[in-house]
Parts: structure tokens; C-alpha cells; sequence
């Protein structure tokens, strides 16, 4: 069974410099978990790591440390061993780490790489950051059209052992251009004389070199792949990109959604890490303009204030009417902004969403309706029926329009090419606040009679 | 390259009952988006298919189709047909139908089970429906641990054939208790007599049926894995789960964390798919709780009804005071409901959070504070300055009590074992509309003289 990793024993074997055991620890252990001791180390201990381990164990390990660390090492290395460990990784980790050195560090690692290596990451640099150009690896099996079975698992037997999978192969003309691609399994179960064109699937789904990765995301999560080829302009094979990292983009992509859900300009980094200038800067503009539009609700009690003079007791229900409309619209906006995201949701379901909100709004108007007649009879039995009943009515109305508001917004935002969540979830407790307080003070003028 | 799927085309095949270029299509294009196509077809043209196409191709297909369509085609099929489709799916696919079918669908399919697939499935249904042991397929690939590398490959080819996936074979000992795992790569490139006790590797990472779907993506995120292996209490292996599960787990759990945030319990099923009544269930309780605690808010207010009827400029900042409050708290509070989910965030960041809260909270207070000003000299110059810098002094105060308060409730949440994010969203605006209030009313009484 699987043993334990200990903190103890880890530092004990690195202190007392114990080479051989240290070896068996790191061939034992997975490195996500080593990479998280490694990280508590002194630069003079983790040098002494890169002396003793393998090259290609020492390499993976430094694809797991922190950026900070990263940098100090290759600041610390010699040029002999910068090319060493370039030779052992692959050309989309590499470029992953490039992104956070100052340049001086990148131009020190450039120059250590290989003609090969430098022309790779030259070319994922090219592209746009958030580009499956980017994301790609450039280390993949290529079987060529006029392979035989035979010829193909020799190949991979050669290109797989840099390769970052070798459970798809894709396979290209005498152009480089892709035009099929196959699994492993079926190159194993086939005949050694068979032709790869004959038993390849010629339906090849692949994602353009430009396309964003969000995009990429998308065909993985509706297709079910492991593996996707990237593809130039020219229809010319240059990459792959793999599952596991379309498992970051998706985590990273719900990081931008729900921030921007709170009003948040979405920003990279974690909580812990990133700077106090930028976080404020990430927040304040929202705070401004929503500070700003709550004038237009002040604009509308300063347009009732002899209605508040004269019946003080309706100023007590202000918060709880705001803060109902605010909470019905955005839990609208959130169904319908997921909707667009995950379920395809657009403009044709306009009518849809309206029926839809009007329903529940009416469900959830009634409840309302009922509970705060009860929760004023209870906490304020001073106030009379006839007033509670106009702050009732204002809650079920407040729910109608919250819903109905709150539900088209994110569409709207569609209409305008603008992001549903960025636009929809700020705004809609500033518009149903507006909405709810005029209802309010139009129902109270009319039935209590000012 | 790659054709394009056209719908005419596709309706015009199968309304002309051209069987031969029907199976070449099928053949041809990804399943994914035929499925999409059949979906439009009526009952009989989908009968039609299943008798024209071969097993294995109509029963990947049936997967793809929508509950409704599935549930439809069990009714009008015969027990044999339903026996030769289940031949040739995977244990955990047909799981994942049965579980949206009526129970006597459900008996009529286990009927056509064979003795081997009913156990199967019965084992599957047997956990809770998140748990790993819910999610996971038995059909992998076993290798034993006196197994060599040659007798290795003869196990892949016979049970490679139903296996999900070969990339990753496990190793068992006598007692089938997992103690290894290779990849499929290290055993081509290995010689023929090696062992495969020598080669594998022999820290497995593996979870355990009862696991909690969440911890199982949370281990595939931090290995980036592409297959994990599922054993029972007694470390007995029984199962795998590939990542591209993992994939419709992430976005299935983001949803809910979003609904959260928004106020709405948890709910599965798209918007345009789910009812109304279930819809305005999952929203109405949290809508209920925030009307009575705005009581709160009210009773506030009340306390203060003189000071408004004496400076009634006072309420129309009420608003903008209370929806800054609001927007600040959730903002503070989503940046560490994240972290928390994403970056291990926990109770050990206490000090960490009030500290860089406070130093946010005064960047933005003193933006927000010279903003206020403008906007109040600007809009309403009828008041005095005095007001303007009560209320701009509020604001500041309430942004940094707001930025505090929402960054230290879901850690709060976690002492008291609660989640995050369903606890602190919807409590942190009623908790800062409050303290917020206080702070401006105290404010008003002492500058202005009351």
C-alpha cells in the first residue's frame, strides 16, 4: 500500500545529506507531493537536489516549484546545467515558467536551449496568452499517411519517449497537413501490414492555433476528449493540448465568472499572493459606478420626502424592500447568466425566460406576500393592517419585476455583445432597487390616502 | 480535412431510407454531433437506425441522446434488443441512464442484464450518488503482480477491448489489493521479460469508493491525472474514473458554488429544463430568511426616525450607503469563499485576511471617500458640507467594516463547519447594511448636532 510521506523524514534525509536514500524517496513518492517539501528548502539544499537526482526526476521537480523559486534557481545555475534540464522538459512547460522570469532570466535560458528548443519556444511565445497557440505542446506523436501498423509503433516507440502522450496519434500528408488520427489501443489490436490510412478516423476534430481557450474548453467538454491537435491557418498540424490542462482553464474561467458575478474586474493570482494596489484597483471601479447610480435611487426618496415625513413607519420597510428586490433579481440573473454559459442559453429564449420568471415570480410573490404580512403583524403590531398590506403588495410586485428584470438583463448584455455576467450582476440591484422604491411610494400615496 | 455535418443532408438520408450512405455517415462523423441531429428525429427513423447500424455504433449513440429520447426507445424496444445494446456499454454509461428512468424501465433493462452486468450495475447503484463509487466504471484493465511485460500485453489485448481506457493498467496482488500502476508506454518500450513488479510504479494514488466526488476532482487537479483508481475499504481495487468525468463534475459543482453566492439552493437540471414549482422552491427559503433579518435593518431605522424627520437629506443616502456596504462585503467575501475552494485557504489566514482587508479597505475608502464628495457637491449642492462629509466619512468607515466583515465570514463558516459559500454570500449584505446603518446614524447625531 501506499506509504505516507513525512515532513520529519523528508528534512531529517536532506540535513543529514543522505544521497541514496534521498534517490529512493524521490523514485518512490509522487512529485506534487515532493515539490511541496522541496519548496521549504534553502536554495543551497535544492541545489544539492539537482547535483544528486536524475536529470529527468530533478527537471519534472522543477516544473513543480513556485515561481519564486524557479527564479532563484535559474539565477543560481550554470549554463551547463540550465541546458541539461531544458533538455528533460517539455516545450509548453517551459514556456509556462518563461512568462513569470524577468527578461534577463529568459534571455540567460534562451541561450542555453538548443536551436530546436529555441525555434519551439520562440514560436509558443508568438502567440496571444490566452491562445490555444499558447497552450500547446509541440511534443506529440506524427504518423505519416503511407505508414504500415508496423512502421507507426516504431515511430511512436522513437517520438514517444519525448512525446506528452502517445494514447492519440494524428496522422498527416506528404503537406503536414492533418487528415486523420487514431488511438493507441487500435494501433495495438490491428494487423502489423495493415495501412494506418485505412483503420485511422478521417473525422479529426481540431482547434485553430488563434482560437481562445475558452473555446478549447469547450470542444473537450462536448466531445469528451483527452487529447485535441492543434492546427496553424493552413490546416498544418503543430500541437497538441492535453485534458488535464483544460482542467486549469476551467478553474480559472469560474474564477473570472464568479468575480465578475461581485463586481469584481476579474484578475489572475491568488488571494494570498496577490498585491494590495492591484486588488483595490480590481474592485474600486465597480464600487465607483455603482456608488454613482445609487444617486438615481436617492434622487427618488428625496422625490417622496414629504410622503416619509408624514408616515415615518414607512422608512423602517425601505431596507427589507431593497434588499428582497436586490436578492430576487440577481438569484434570475444567475440562472439565466449559468444558462448562457453551460446550457446554451441566447436571445431565442427571451420569451421563454420571461413566461418562466413571471411564473416563479408569482410562486414566490404569493409566499412573500403571506409571510411579511405575518413577520409585520408580529414585530410591529403598532403599524396598521392597511399599511402592512401596502408593503406586502410592494414585496409580491418587487418580486415580479425583480425576476422579469433580472432574467432579461444577462440576454440584453448578449444583444449588445457585452459578457452577461460582467454587465448583468452589478447592475440589476441597482435598477430593481429603483423600480421597487417607486412602486412602493406610488402604493403607499394611494392607499394611505396623502 | 474535416467536412462539415449538414442538417439537410443528414434528414434527407434518413428520410430516403438510403441505409449504405447512412452507415458511411455514421462511420464518418463524430457521435457527438450526429446525436445532435437524431435527437430531431421521429421514434420510428431512430428504431431505424438501431436496425441499420451496428451495435456498437447505436448503443455509443443511445448515450449521447436526451433522457426523454432514451426512456423513449427502452419502451419500444424488444428484451433482445435491449441485450445486445447493454453488450456494448460501459457499466458506468448504463448507470447513468438508469438513474433518470421509471423503475419499471429500470426492471425491464435488468432483466435483459446478463448475471455478470446485473452485479455490475447493482454494485454501482449501491453508493451514494456523489460518491466515487457512483462515478466510477469496472471495466479496466488488471494486470497481476507476478505478471512479465509479455503476459502484461497479452492482458491488454483481451481485456483492452472493454476496458474505458489502457493508458494506465493497475497492479494487484493475490489478495487483489491494488499495489501498482504503469502506463501503457513503459510497458511497449520495456523488454519482453521484464517483470512488471520491477517497472511499475509503486506509490499509487488511488480514492476510495465512498469519497465525495469533490475530493476525487480535487485529486485529479492536483496531480494532474488523466485516470485514477477506485479500491474499497480494504484497499481492494474495483474501479476507475477518467478525467473527462472529472470535467462535467467541475462544471456541475462551479453551478452549484454560483447558485450559492446568489442566494439559491443548489439545484441540478438546466433552467429551460427544470419546473417552475422546483425552481421557486430553491429560491424561496433564502428570500424568506434575508425578508425577516432586514427586520434588523428596519428596527435600525426606527431607532433613528427622529434624526430622519429632523434632516431628511439623511434618507436619501440610505441606499447608496447600504448597496456600497453590500457590494463591498461580497466582494471581500467571494475573493475568499474562492480561495478557500481553490488555494486552501483556511483558518490559519484569519490574521492574514483582516490585515490585507484593512489595507484594501483603505485604499478604496479614500477613493470612494473623495468620490462621494464630488458627487454630493455636484448633484445635491443644496446641502451643506457638513452632510457631504458625514456622509463620505460613512462610506469610508462602512468599506472598511464591509471589507472586514465579508473576508472573515466564510472563514467563520468553516469554524463552525459550515459551507463558505452558502452561509457568508447571502448574510454578509444584511450583516453591513446594519452595521453600516448605526455607523451613520452615530455619524449624523454628533456632527450635525442633534
Amino acid at each position: 500500500m501506499r506509504k505516507k510521506l513525512h515532513k520529519k523524514v523528508f528534512k531529517a534525509l536532506i540535513e543529514g545529506r543522505k544521497f541514496q536514500e534521498i534517490r529512493d524517496m524521490f523514485n518512490y513518492y509522487n512529485m506534487v507531493d515532493l515539490a511541496l517539501m522541496v519548496e521549504d528548502c534553502s536554495l543551497d539544499q535544492v541545489l544539492m537536489l539537482f547535483k544528486i537526482l536524475k536529470r529527468e526526476i530533478s527537471a519534472e521537480m522543477f516544473t513543480y516549484l513556485s515561481y519564486t523559486k524557479q527564479e532563484e534557481l535559474i539565477n543560481a545555475f550554470t549554463s551547463l546545467e540550465i541546458k541539461g534540464m531544458l533538455e528533460n522538459l517539455y516545450s509548453d512547460d517551459i514556456v509556462d515558467f518563461l512568462e513569470e522570469l524577468p527578461s534577463n532570466l529568459v534571455k540567460k535560458i534562451l541561450q542555453s536551449a538548443t536551436e530546436d528548443q529555441r525555434s519551439e519556444i520562440n514560436l509558443l511565445l508568438s502567440y496571444p496568452e490566452d491562445s490555444a497557440g499558447y497552450m500547446m505542446t509541440t511534443d506529440f506523436v506524427e504518423l505519416k499517411l503511407s505508414d504500415t501498423v508496423k512502421r507507426a509503433i516504431a515511430r511512436i516507440k522513437t517520438q514517444g519517449k519525448v512525446a506528452e502522450t502517445i494514447s492519440n496519434c494524428y496522422i498527416v500528408n506528404e503537406n503536414r497537413t492533418l487528415v486523420g488520427s487514431i488511438r493507441l489501443r487500435e494501433i495495438l489490436f490491428a494487423d502489423e501490414d495493415e495501412m494506418i490510412s485505412e483503420i485511422m478516423d478521417t473525422d479529426v476534430i481540431s482547434v485553430v492555433t488563434s482560437d481562445d481557450r475558452e473555446e478549447v474548453a469547450n470542444v473537450f467538454k462536448k466531445y469528451d476528449f483527452s487529447v485535441l491537435p492543434v492546427v496553424n491557418d493552413e490546416k498544418k498540424l503543430i500541437g497538441i493540448i492535453t485534458a488535464d490542462d483544460i482542467i486549469d482553464v476551467l478553474l480559472e474561467e469560474t474564477t473570472e465568472d464568479i468575480q465578475k458575478i461581485a463586481a469584481i474586474i476579474p484578475m489572475e493570482g491568488s488571494y494570498t499572493e496577490t498585491n494590495i494596489l492591484e486588488m483595490a484597483k480590481s474592485r474600486v471601479s465597480w464600487l465607483i459606478i455603482l456608488m454613482v447610480s445609487a444617486t438615481f435611487t436617492g434622487l427618488i426618496i428625496q422625490g417622496y420626502e414629504q410622503t416619509l415625513t408624514l408616515i415615518p413607519a414607512l422608512a423602517a420597510s425601505m431596507p427589507m424592500i431593497m434588499s428582497t428586490a436586490g436578492n430576487a433579481g440577481s438569484q434570475s440573473s444567475i440562472m439565466v447568466i449559468r444558462g448562457i454559459s453551460v446550457d446554451n442559453m441566447s436571445i431565442k429564449d427571451f420569451w421563454l425566460v420571461i413566461w418562466k420568471e413571471l411564473k416563479i415570480g408569482l410562486v414566490i410573490g404569493l409566499v412573500l406576500f403571506v409571510v411579511n404580512v405575518l413577520r409585520l403583524m408580529i414585530f410591529t403590531p403598532e403599524v396598521g393592517l392597511t399599511t402592512d398590506l401596502v408593503i406586502s403588495t410592494t414585496v409580491f410586485i418587487t418580486i415580479l419585476m425583480a425576476n422579469i428584470t433580472g432574467g432579461l438583463l444577462p440576454l440584453i448584455a448578449l444583444i449588445f455583445k457585452q459578457d452577461p455576467a460582467a454587465m448583468a450582476s452589478p447592475l440589476i440591484t441597482t435598477i430593481v432597487d429603483a423600480l421597487a422604491l417607486i412602486v412602493y411610494f406610488r402604493l403607499a400615496m394611494y392607499f394611505l390616502s396623502i
